[in-house]
């Protein structure tokens, strides 16, 4: 059972690529935004749009109230309390946010061990490696033994004794589309401060955060149908109570004095500057859209489109896909075609059948160094083709992607 | 001579605020939007979105075209190169990269001296407070000793001889509106790395940057017709090619591996993340709108209705207004009345007469101890009120708000 009767509400759905109605396979990288959100943006922007907070004026007391009415949504869709909300500019600074953070306030020191996964997204992976390199902590990396970059519950078991100070990890990998089984991984090291990297794992599933015992979340609103340069990062009050703030300015403080500074309570301690106002609207917005479709068959909707194109592409002759081959694999299926670049085969889609995939890296090197080991292509391109699919993709989105793929193949095989 | 015909492009100046039409004010907090840019937002996202770069696919080239379009308007705005202009999600954002990047690199070391003065915004004050306590470099402070918060030459002058590293000053202050002589700046500190907080000047005012010699400039979208969350850092590429970025994450790496990390080349290395790519396409937009107007013609528009403002609020009895009263006085006006607090003027104001000003300290602490001590009423409030002009405002407007004010103080005196 699919969902139905949505793609109206995608405009973009309705745009022709390159002469064929668009295929858009690339919402791991970022989803569309129906038009409940985008028009929820421009109305904002037409009749309330003012500064927040700070101003006693209706502009300024509208724009102030939105975005706290989208902090309360964001908050009880997580289960957890509106000030430990934090709005950033995305998943990237509310990452960023939580090392630098506990570097400043001495919770991450010299020799302290932090856990990261080799499949970790950049975002997850730059800011421990490089400043371990400018601070002397440590990290450790956990390989995966799985099919192709799967991680498995004996990977993390291998680090039980080690006791890092932290372990960061992906809730849902951006290439292998491997969901990993948090409730595993906290049990296992049931006193680090544990990390998710949500970007991922949240615009396919309603997790309970507190249910979780996770301490900080970050993610993004433009991969859940909300709007570019917003995101989140929860955090623990008790954590983010002690913590150093990562960056300094307006709203966030208390008392400013020559000598010191002191700062304002949660969330804003962690909010400098002006937010993205209109943006958290959106992004608001966008989580009662999703919630109105209900997670659940969300998650099923994603489940049995990646089931079916899992199940089309094998019948192809000389594709490596990547991942695991269970039901851990949701929404985000990688390959590649023997032969043939990942690059040619994402352009060929695009133009020939307007069918919109990514290609390359995705930000994940390190992942690459690991399928690269195991790939039995004659030649492993450091990159895949990446399809992504969301709650606006269809079986006949999968059909017209399969069949391009194999047009693809018989052109090159021709040559 | 003032710009004409210009209201009927800003949608939320035909709103009613409770019952009267609204008379914007606020626009040093941040300005409205034109209807060219909120449109330009909703078309995007309605026809165009994607993530940027790293794709072949038609959407994700379209969105990254309209990203490094929007990048080489503002380039050319500022007279510099576009690899020097890198999207941040606002100043804030923009003067703490500067800061923590120097301090990672080592430009910044224990026992340098930085130059800020006490008018300065948070975001150009507090990064360097509570980073020296941190870090131990010095901070100086250079006081106002002209009227009511004025920076005098002189003031600059008695740091002459200290060879700061750095000299870090607004362009233009948000409180009192003075606009610094940034030639007289340079001239004295030819040595020092000079940065310039831009939020106010560079939506006043069309700035060569290369023929002021800044080295560093931050400014903001939402304070120039522009959306909010997202902002310019101008640095010169001879630093930033050597500095540490301040996010790590996808797109602003060359290499990951597991043992160390090398960078992209300028300006992605220091753009960690998928920008506000909506956000940016709209900034473009907002220049082009600006640009079309003509600064000359904005400056112009923006000074007469200062000084026809100054001019009408001088004449209220028991009025104590901030800042110097020479043609340095541009866009921003503070000002107490006595016996009355700002919150109080705000509030009737808005409730009365539609008119939205801001009141409080305007994230300005240190300069409210410099007001305090030249202020003459009875009981200085901490803060003031603050009326700012941009663009779209009229004489009209004026007459509202100062007859506002009068009513206002009528009734207070009548209690």
């Amino acid at each position: 059972m699919f969902l139905t009767n949505i793609q109206n509400d995608f405009p973009v759905l309705s745009r022709k690529v390159n002469g064929h109605r668009i295929v858009y396979l690339d919402s791991a990288a970022s989803s569309l935004k129906p038009r409940q959100v985008i028009d929820e943006i421009h109305d904002f922007y037409l009749n309330h749009y003012s500064n927040v907070y700070r101003a006693v004026h209706t502009l300024s007391s509208e724009s102030t109230e939105r975005v706290e009415k989208a902090r309360n949504i964001i908050a009880s869709f997580l289960n957890v309390n509106p000030e430990e909300i934090i709005f950033t500019s995305g998943t990237t600074m509310s990452l960023n946010t939580i090392v630098e953070s506990m570097l400043r306030c001495g919770y991450l020191r010299k020799d302290d061990t932090v856990l990261v996964t080799a499949v970790e997204h950049h975002a997850n992976f730059v800011p421990w490696v490089r400043l371990s390199k400018l601070h002397g902590f440590k990290v450790e990396f956990i390989m995966p033994s799985g099919r192709f970059g799967t991680l498995e519950e004996k990977d993390f078991l291998k680090y039980k004794n080690s006791s890092p100070k932290i372990v960061s990890v992906t809730g849902h990998s951006n290439v292998t589309g491997q969901v990993v089984n948090l409730k595993m991984v906290r049990n296992l090291f049931p006193k680090s401060i544990f990390i998710v990297d949500g970007a991922q794992l949240i615009p396919h599933d309603k997790i309970d955060v507190k249910d979780l015992d996770i301490d900080f979340l970050a993610f993004s609103a433009h991969k859940m149908l909300g709007p570019s340069g917003v995101g989140v990062l929860f955090g623990k009050r008790k954590f983010l109570e002690e913590m150093e703030p990562f960056m300094y300015g307006g709203e966030m403080i208390d008392k400013v004095g020559f000598e010191d500074v002191s700062f304002n309570e949660l969330p804003y301690k962690f909010e400098a500057g002006t937010p993205n106002i209109a943006g958290i609207v959106g992004f608001g917005e966008a989580i009662k859209y999703l919630e109105n479709l209900d997670f659940g068959k969300i998650k099923k909707h994603i489940y049995d489109l990646t089931n079916y194109a899992l199940e089309r592409l094998k019948q192809l002759n000389g594709i490596e896909i990547y991942g695991p081959t269970d039901q851990r694999h949701l929404g985000i299926i990688s390959f590649n075609l023997e032969g043939i670049h990942p690059h040619d085969v994402a352009h060929l889609l695009d133009e020939h059948f307007g069918v919109a995939v990514r290609s390359g890296h995705h930000c994940a090197q390190p992942l690459m160094t690991v399928l690269k080991n195991e790939s039995k292509l004659s030649l492993f391109p450091n990159g895949t083709c990446r399809a992504s699919f969301y709650i606006y993709n269809t079986k006949e989105d999968i059909e017209i992607f399969v069949e391009g793929l194999k047009k693809i193949k018989e052109w090159f095989d021709v040559q």
